[in-house]
């Protein structure tokens, strides 16, 4: 059993509340990273309410920009992102989730979002995904 | 001695052409990775030119969205980061530079710019930077 990181509601808005959301349509960006693996799954964009949500339920959350609503890594998957660490930057308008993965992070079932190298974009064809 | 990934100009601009600029001011999200202890660096904007001159260089190149202009990391501080590998996410608004710092990522002079914890920040007297 994994023992996930949570915060109370308070604590959690205190962590949100610090960050720095100067990207697109005021969010932060997030990377997630496997905790074990250390490999770069994902990144997307995250609020307050997607910050304090995470910190809350120790699920990652973020904020889709396409959909603009608070979106639960997962909810529809079945692919949660448990989160383990979690890291802010310097400057504060970007946020580490170091997660156990319960599948893949992408919606075409790669482990990875960054699936693609350099010579599957000069080629195209040759992408082995 | 390192040997760094390079392209030609042409080939850059292929590669540059095929990403998504989604994000602010027309510019995509890299991630910067360690390609030997694959501890997420830091995370900046990257634009077309950005793109372009870090793969005919071998040099991670930025955009600055504070000041507008191209970024080569390392040009004031000699930390520059050596591209050993260049992948892009699904939907390519996001890149993974994997690596070789020649020194510290952080303008805190810090390995990675994410050095605070979740507990820096409910107690920021406790930051051990």
């Amino acid at each position: 059993m994994v023992k996930t990181l949570t915060l109370t509601e308070e604590e959690a808005r205190k962590v949100a509340d610090s960050l720095n959301y100067r990207h697109l349509n005021g969010t932060a960006i997030a990377v997630v990273q496997d905790y074990r693996t250390k490999e770069v799954l994902m990144v997307a964009s995250v609020n307050r309410e997607s910050v304090t949500k995470t910190l809350t339920t120790g699920y990652a959350h973020f904020w889709s920009l396409s959909r603009s609503q608070l979106w639960l890594k997962g909810e529809t998957s079945g692919n949660y992102q448990l989160l383990m660490d979690f890291l802010v930057d310097c400057d504060g308008d970007a946020i580490l989730f170091m997660v156990e993965p319960k599948g893949p992070a992408c919606h075409t079932m790669s482990r990875s979002c960054f699936y693609r190298r350099r010579e599957d974009l000069l080629n195209p064809g040759s992408s082995k995904h």
